[in-house]
């Protein structure tokens, strides 16, 4: 079965977020002050091929804390589907 | 109010994603073959304020618009939320 994985990655809310910065600056310039914070992170997409649900999760599971996210500076969620 | 625009982007289902397909070799050199394809792309978080959804909902579009979609290269969707 193919299952489909989206994870949310985005920087921890203690830590300063530059590209985040660079972006609300950028809104500021258009003169949408309106926006008073932006934050920037990352979407992944994964398709995974599995026997299950649960195998489909774990392997999501695995890939974000081995490759995908820096638990340093990152927080994830993730939520699996099935196609 | 304050609301909060989650918004997803991501490249055209029809062209290649250089930095999915870094990630899928990443994930081949770690022996996790079940997943068999990655797009990336990018998640924003927007604080909005404003005096009601509708309003905060075409705040959330000019700034997808006007700044951070490239409609040639990436589609994106978005959801607000009052917080």
């Amino acid at each position: 079965m193919i299952f489909t994985a989206h994870v949310e990655i985005l920087p921890h809310p203690d830590l300063l977020d530059p590209q985040g910065k660079a972006v609300l600056l950028g809104l500021s310039n258009l003169n949408i002050t309106a926006i008073e914070d932006v934050r920037v992170g990352k979407h992944i997409v994964l398709n995974i091929e599995a026997d299950s649900m649960q195998v489909a999760d774990d392997l999501a599971k695995e890939a974000c804390e081995k490759l995908l996210v820096n638990p340093i500076m990152e927080r994830y969620s993730y939520e699996v589907t099935e196609d």
